[in-house]
């Protein structure tokens, strides 16, 4: 990337509208496949396969592999079926096991013929995982020596080819069970006749294959080493998670929590078609306005009171935002902690404990303002007792949802960024409502 | 981290609780500094402060480094005056920049003068940048040979000691200006008498000092290099920024995003003392009740129409709902791409059309049907069709303010991620409740 992506996108544009191909050209000769995929995503369709038609047949599969799914397969439904054999003529497994979500079955099965045969193996032993074990998304290029190798063993190892990211030869036993790894610069230093053994890294840690991709992600990039080894149920040498893919990985997760607190996923496309974008959110809608007329519905049971004091109607919104925010303020918390192992059965009860002493605080403080301000203004004090009464009730049940609420989800396996907040408004609007208007029919009839 | 994160915490509160040190010290020996920087952040702080004065003192301050502002400050506040000197005895520069924010002006000082000459010149230099810049955060420990060396002179540079995350040699002319890099790994299969500029890497991105910092990080993580160099404003190489520091920078960065979407910050600690949460959190209630009263005065203008038909009051939240997670959904997209560089002035236009016409198709479907059941629950239908046409303006007004409104805070450099859900609900609130009871008044009285 030679320049910002934003003044990229600009002079892109630019060029675009000034209608100039040999602009275009130069604009993006320079740039490396996942700027290119990133300025592909932030364009109107029109432009964007208008771009991608421009392209080098070579290029196209390494800048399809950097993108979103959504915007992918837009590109991927524009490319003439005369193509995908050239395409595919220099792919690697790790570019399909990208790709093979997004691709018809019969363009996989063209993309995997196109393979050689280590290749084709590779992409076997990674389908062998699901695509949330870090099986699946490993590195299987990699130096590997039997454990009693010597430097000038490496030396010669080293001088023939090293993948890219890769900073370690990792030493097998017989059965090819990995035994430990030796940093490639250890081995520079040192006189050829020395084992290799007497280099070894400390502790390094060491992933299963059918560990979780993030949890396996997160440790490598916490590890403090460019990469680490993935070994099988009997401890032999599967590959290597390098920290570029790890952190590939982690970017991706956080985008997805990002997107489902909204209800989208992290494959939203800038601009899908409309009807697609409009059918993806109508599911969120659908899912909100249930609940919202659920709320209706605990309001409604309170016609006759909200007809005689009007003023209730008038206030609703504030004690179900107060509530709302409250717990949404928990719930983030403990969904950041869920999601980075740090809350567990183990520190349950002193969250819940402390966010219901914040709660507490919190509650009684904005329920008297919020009790005062209410009497003045509709100079009732009943009213501003009951008003008092509902806001604290609703932020210390929202600080208890909040907690509670995630871990019961995440339990279920469930996942909590994406359903939670939903859940967690419905929960507050609902108590919130019904202190109110209940409080309301005893003390204001 | 030899074992997943929750199964550690489970297994230390257990120790905790056994009331067992020597299981303790045990559980934790083989943990590295974050491993245990995020256990402790997982604590109670009772317990945090107790396995905190176990540790020794030789860990304490790479500990410190690896957690959050919050839970570390209760450390730093836990830590005797006298421990201070010898806890400081191996720091170094990046260490310290890590720490200065949360320590007193005393104990930085007493931390610089424990610092050699070198990591004070380090120490300087970086804070010769704000926080924001990457010049902050690089590493200054580097190789570095002349335009004109050899590889016999790298393998020499080499064999005396490489630093951690170093993978490349970067080549400067007489003034100090980057030229090029090297990587190791070719340096090691060539001939003694080659010179280095034929070993070059090809087009590595350049950082500059002044660069935004996560900016800067995600061309790292793009970039497929383990790290990049950073210049000045005259080319002088200044430092290089390594994948395993640019992830440090780009997870905070998602957390921060995820955090402010509750008006929470990044360091906020599980178990923060109840008064410092509270009052933390207080103020974003404050700005939300602010919010909330406004939308409750603007109900107010229709008291005498919600005494008449308290159909319009029972209905309220459905409108406000769907207008706000519809304004949700577009703010969502609009705020990840502009934290990406997707969304710029160049597609401002294009992306409101998109969305205006997502906004338009989702606004008359869930119109219809809520003004149908509406119809039907309170047998009317002319408050069908008001609240169907209500909710038509709501959710297009919302998803015109979901690209608006990011993209102005952005201009005016205003958090969108903070600021942009809760200036958002304000208008979708009360844009909704105007047209509903505005309407209401026009047709139902």
């Amino acid at each position: 990337m030679a320049e910002p992506l934003p003044d990229l996108l600009e002079e892109l544009v630019a060029d675009i509208q000034n209608d100039d191909p040999i602009a275009i050209l130069t604009t993006l000769i320079n740039e490396d496949d996942v700027s290119i995929a990133t300025l592909l995503e932030s364009l109107p369709v029109d432009h964007r396969i208008a771009i991608w038609e421009g392209l080098s047949r070579e290029r196209k599969i390494g800048v399809l592999v950097e993108m979103r799914s959504d915007p992918r397969e837009i590109l991927i439904d524009a490319t003439p079926e005369s193509e995908w054999a050239l395409m595919f003529a220099d792919i690697e497994a790790e570019d399909l096991l990208e790709l093979t979500d997004s691709l018809p079955t019969r363009l996989t099965d063209l993309a995997f013929e196109a393979l050689d045969t280590k290749q084709q193996r590779f992409f076997k032993e990674a389908t062998q995982f699901n695509d949330n074990e870090i099986g699946h998304w490993i590195s299987r290029e990699q130096l590997v020596l039997p454990i009693n190798a010597k430097v000038r063993d490496a030396l010669r190892l080293i001088r023939r080819d090293v993948p890219s990211h890769v900073d370690t030869i990792f030493l097998v036993n017989r059965s090819g069970q990995f035994s430990a790894a030796v940093k490639l610069t250890q081995v520079f230093g040192a006189p050829e006749h020395v084992p290799l053994v007497e280099l070894t890294v400390g502790a390094m840690p060491v992933l299963k294959g059918n560990d979780d991709s993030i949890g396996a992600s997160l440790q490598v990039q916490r590890s403090g080493f460019a990469s680490l080894p993935v070994v099988d149920e009997a401890n032999k040498l599967l590959g290597h998670l390098d920290i570029t893919a790890a952190s590939e990985l982690v970017n991706e997760n956080y985008e997805r929590q990002i997107m489902a607190s909204a209800g989208m996923d992290e494959d939203e496309d800038l601009f899908s078609p409309v009807a697609k974008s409009a059918r993806k959110r109508a599911l969120w809608l659908g899912i909100n306005l249930i609940t919202a007329f659920l709320a209706s519905w605990f309001i409604g049971l309170f016609e006759g009171t909200l007809q005689q004091v009007v003023a209730l109607a008038v206030l609703m919104p504030v004690v179900a935002s107060m509530g709302g925010i409250a717990g949404s303020q928990t719930l983030t918390l403990i969904v950041r902690g869920l999601a980075l192992g740090q809350v567990t059965n183990a520190n349950f009860r002193a969250l819940m404990i402390k966010e219901l002493k914040v709660g507490g605080v919190n509650g009684v403080i904005w329920a008297v303002i919020i009790g005062m301000v209410a009497a003045f203004w509709f100079t009732d004090a009943a009213l501003g007792m009951v008003i008092c009464l509902a806001i604290l009730v609703n932020i210390v049940s929202a600080a208890l949802a909040g907690v509670f609420l995630p871990m019961l989800l995440d339990k279920l396996r469930i996942d909590p960024a994406l359903s939670g907040s939903v859940i967690l408004t419905t929960v507050t609007d609902i108590v919130g409502f019904v202190a109110f208007l209940g409080l309301g029919t005893v003390f204001l009839l």
